[in-house]
């Protein structure tokens, strides 16, 4: 069994995310060192990105964690509540955001350190969204603009 | 909100892994190397990886993504079903344990590759279990041996 | 200024090593997923790995470092020593090593983590001459077999 | 053989690196999430990272290829070429300096990230530097920082 391409789009939708949101931090992370570069190439660099099973299958599993956490579905209520308090040492939503860039060499990996600090746009919504853990749904959309970032950067 | 010790040891043993069975993996590989080795020491160094928070919480999420693939409690069911059949290109698994692997540096990393291959010991009978779904599980013990080899490595 | 392919397969050729001989490592390494597997895909996967920019980087550096420790050119002369004797805990080839295999996913990574330990083919060549330094290239050649491997696997 | 930390230290203060310096970076780096953090407490953490064997073998590596270069001696005259103009996309760089914040998880690896973009301190220092090449030193005087970060980060 494999997922398609537009079950991750709409796992992405239901997490409020849209390509757009994505592309828009690929182009503000690429537009300085490429000064003619196009929000459109950006929407098609997450678009290839999205494509790859690494990395829809690290989109499954942090959407199904952070629904599990959000719906109280989780058996051990330890990691229910880590999760729920989104603590800043837990380490496994950057471990699978990493492999995502991990793909996508060493640029992708410091732009991804770079906006998991500054939590630009939808990081920002997401991660200040008091409402609905977003544990590892913040980490992945930084990973997958980092790596769109650093496909531009090789490409052009 | 942390996860103690005991905790992670009983989530072990509730997956059927006891800690001598994930030493008896990290002496076997040690042990051509360190001819005086005893288990004990063997024991010992899997308990110090188990403490360490990183090594807790990636197996907190395995144990919690293995239970609910196996009691049928994920949404997502695309997620469910590659999962169930451990479809061999998933990679979130290896990703999960690979991040335990990364504190103990790269001899942690290749002992890892070499027992996922070979799958000795309690990982073959994890790995060969049909009636339960064990996807992150072996891998992780994998992880935890090679890590607790690597460190008796570096400590002689 | 860029490397190009024709200088990579002449410096893995200075170090005594032909496609061929990785393809071999990547073919035996995936026969016995997929059984109609031909040494000539084996060889295009290997091409196809080589000629990416982050792999090529890798080759060079890694040859560089083997060659200035085997003539004597190092400044540092701890580092110089510690690449001589093999010292199995260096480590800093097994990371060049694993930057290539990261391109790849966590197959490339437990492909190469085997054949590490196992030391088939050309590796087995390499590790066991003792009349020159090979601490970077018999790291390389394993993770650029590993990496093709899994390339393989993603494809079939 | 093995290095010794006086060594390793010598090392930095020839590519003009205090441990003070590095200090700094790590302090900025947790004081907002540490009020009480010292100034003292950041340079015993950074002491401590430079104790690690695997720093210690990154550190004498990316020295001797920076000077490698920057006296002329390498071999690989595209390799050379392409150090001394600092080629973004270069990437062994950052990899070795990444196996540095391996060790310390996940928030090192995202603070290094943050720290290779923006430059601070004694990286702007090595990075702006027209006169003598420091390709790997930069990275890993930010990669030495960021894991004395997180090391803060995990003892509060």
């Amino acid at each position: 069994m494999d997922v398609s391409y537009e079950q991750v789009v709409d796992i992405l939708k239901s997490e409020r995310v849209e390509i757009e949101d994505i592309a828009k931090l690929a182009y503000d992370l690429q537009k300085p060192y490429i000064p003619d570069l196009t929000l459109k190439e950006a929407i098609d660099s997450v678009k290839c990105v999205l494509s790859k099973r690494e990395v829809m299958n690290a989109i499954m599993v942090g959407a199904e964690l952070d629904s599990s956490a959000r719906e109280n579905r989780m058996k051990n209520k330890t990691l229910q509540a880590i999760i729920e308090e989104d603590a800043g040492l837990f380490g496994v939503d950057e471990i699978v955001a990493l492999s995502i860039c991990n793909v996508y060499g060493s640029i992708a990996l410091t732009n991804f350190g770079y906006i998991d600090k500054i939590k630009p746009g939808i990081i920002g919504v997401l991660n200040g969204d008091q409402s609905r853990c977003n544990v590892f749904m913040d980490d992945i959309v930084g990973a997958i603009a980092a790596s769109a970032a650093s496909r531009l950067a090789h490409r052009h």
